[in-house]
């Protein structure tokens, strides 16, 4: 294919059709999750969970076959997606670097989020569940797994962070529109819930009490069983799928990125988007710097690398992690998705070793969004505000280096068409 | 390509590289462009548009070169869009008819309408122009200009039907992120605005109103060039890139349709999508059946056919359409894209014809978005409300030949994301 386009795809055919499992490749084997002291937290999670998911989780497997029906639903959820040429920005920011942008926003929810969903709804089903309950806090994993959910004909139970579920009105509806059961987090429909909620009813909630809510939901009924959108290997596998088809695409284009960037909050589009550009890394093949953009309302990346656990109420094994401590209170911002206390064990193994590079980006979110305006002026695509984070990082290293030809390639996560009155907000528009 | 896809994309150099004008191709010459008595409205027009848009208007060229900056463009919208095999909805049907979509809803801005907007601003650009002025219904045409504009560095004013500017917020700032400069009309910036607008502040306002405000501020800035969004026949030939598109994905399935279905207001992206089609009917090679959705608030092609104006104020030269007449008020919906009084004047020719069936739904838009719900329940994507429409006729048509094999096309020409509070208000979601 000539460069002479800014937009590269595969064919159909092509779509890749294993997912790509990191574990056997890191330099040192992961860290196990452990039961706190006197808890079976890892033999009740087990229960909680779609067993297939949690076989993939600790799977020695370098490859794992995507199903033919996965593959059949992404088709359907417009995948392959396009890997575009930033060139607008290029000549706007006057620099030597090639951008390149996965276009993550191409989906019909409006994030990365249904390449996982899709195939957990898939395994639930299989497994002969009817009902799925989970967390979620911008939204878009809860929207996913509503869709995923309504293509299978399941139940889907969500309970997200008051914070945002009170202002993202159109996500709302959206969710019902597929049909989900949607709760304001905490709320009083679980025991976890309603502890906080009656001592605050305008409690802004996070993402780790939603995750405990979500929990002991599935755990009281035995056709339910709970999803989790981030953090897990099983979803960051599922997730390779955006990385594996930007490989092939720059393959078409006959390019490698040297600067591999985007937002992480939990650290499923990170991970999704990156790893496979990781297998590279470590089996020596490229030289590549990964850039991890983050908020300064929940930095984890520049927390500690140590055991945690993954929810407020301590339902969860302990996962060795960077963690800002998951009792911490973190302010809300308008990218939410990025609004969590720890990082993806695998990605924490590899910023440990000194593989992972991150950056923090103030709270006020304005430096962010007039980023992100500059690529929505140029480009004109209107990234998620967590995304917004990804370009943010991206415009800065192109600018850093500025008369170098350094590839850069970053992921552009979600489309930000149900976030606009944040934008609004942090720019003050009319 | 096997038809075990449900999503069919033809290859980026396949992209069509020229548009199809079916002038010549009519049954018999389109009825010219008439000035009113006394008037000099084709003369004064022609002063205010773009240039090589006018000369696009009569051509007798068959088919005309898409400029490879206007490709480019394309690609940087995400063209070519997929078209998408609709096997869930069939099965929740139980109907033995294929359905296909095509997926204009995979735009920057929500709608086809930018194959049209980069298009007009390349060509004003081209020219020395260096803002546009517009008129916009539903907002759709508005954001695509503001962002063709971004994209090429000009600007652009609009003139926004009030009733929907004031509810629909997101799309407004969305067009500021573009940077365009908007106004509810009729606004006091214009003579024949203000006329109205000082008798009553709260005028809802019309498509037809608003064409009149962005001409006459076009008229009286010699930098500045009107640009129309739809009717005109230059409009619909640059949108005739969604028609060729499906046509060639068409190929690719081994399929073709019995029934071309699309929402039509006044008439580009119907126009765009059905035109390739009609060519093979008007050389004798396929029976097709054309069927244009619309609401019982603005059902134009059940109107006169006669020589009308295309705006409120009666600049523009008066075309032969099919029209409820210049001044008739329309109550607000939430399709507000459909709710213009006259169809173009191409497809009204062929209305005359007999070769366009027509269905005009209830102005409650209940019947319509409840269809549209449940597309998004078995296919995932969210339509725009007009888009809902077609969606709505498909499903119908779907319905009425249940035992037979019917192949329906139908198009799905935007996204509805920030329409939602629309489909909330409608259907009454929590």
């Amino acid at each position: 294919m000539s460069m002479k386009f800014n937009m590269f795809n595969i064919p159909n055919d092509e779509l890749p059709t294993k997912w790509y499992n990191i574990l056997p490749d890191l330099p040192e084997e992961l860290p196990k999750p452990k039961n706190p002291e006197g808890k079976n937290a890892i033999e009740n999670l087990q229960k909680m969970m779609v067993k297939e998911c949690l076989s993939q989780e600790f799977s020695t497997q370098n490859w794992i076959d995507i199903p033919e029906e996965i593959l059949q639903l992404y088709f359907q959820a417009g995948r392959p997606r396009p890997l575009f040429r930033a060139k607008r920005l290029e000549q706007k920011l006057k620099t030597k670097c090639r951008l390149y942008y996965k276009s993550e926003f191409y989906s019909p929810t409006g994030s990365h989020k249904v390449n996982t969903a899709l195939a957990q709804v898939y395994y639930a089903k299989k497994e002969g569940y009817e009902r799925l309950t989970t967390e979620t806090g911008a939204g878009q994993w809860g929207t996913a797994l509503a869709y995923a959910s309504a293509l299978a004909g399941l139940k889907c139970t969500i309970f997200w962070v008051r914070a945002v579920h009170n202002w993202k009105h159109e996500r709302r509806t959206l969710m019902h529109l597929y049909g989900a059961d949607v709760n304001a987090s905490p709320s009083n429909k679980t025991v976890s819930g309603k502890r906080l909620y009656e001592k605050d009813k305008n409690h802004p909630g996070s993402l780790a009490i939603a995750i405990s809510e979500g929990l002991e939901d599935a755990l009281n009924d035995e056709k339910a069983v709970y999803c989790l959108g981030s953090v897990l290997n099983h979803v960051l596998l599922h997730q390779t799928i955006i990385g594996l088809e930007t490989k092939k695409q720059f393959e078409l284009v006959d390019d490698y990125p040297d600067v591999v960037i985007s937002c992480l909050g939990g650290g499923s589009n990170f991970g999704g988007f990156v790893m496979p550009f990781y297998h590279d890394l470590l089996k020596k093949k490229k030289e590549i710097k990964f850039i991890a953009a983050q908020s300064q309302a929940s930095p984890n990346l520049q927390g500690e690398y140590r055991y945690d656990f993954a929810d407020h109420a301590e339902m969860t094994p302990l996962l060795k992690m960077y963690t800002l401590g998951h009792k911490t209170e973190m302010p809300p911002i308008k990218g939410d998705g990025l609004r969590y206390h720890g990082c993806s064990p695998i990605l924490s193994l590899l910023r440990s070793k000194g593989l992972l590079d991150t950056v923090a980006y103030p709270k006020d979110e304005k430096y962010v969004f007039e980023r992100a305006k500059m690529f929505v002026g140029s480009e004109g695509f209107l990234p998620a505000p967590e995304s917004a984070y990804s370009v943010a990082s991206a415009i800065d290293t192109a600018l850093e280096h500025k008369n170098e030809e350094k590839v850069i390639a970053f992921n552009v996560s979600g489309h930000g068409f149900m976030d606009i009155a944040g934008y609004k907000e942090v720019l003050s528009l009319p």
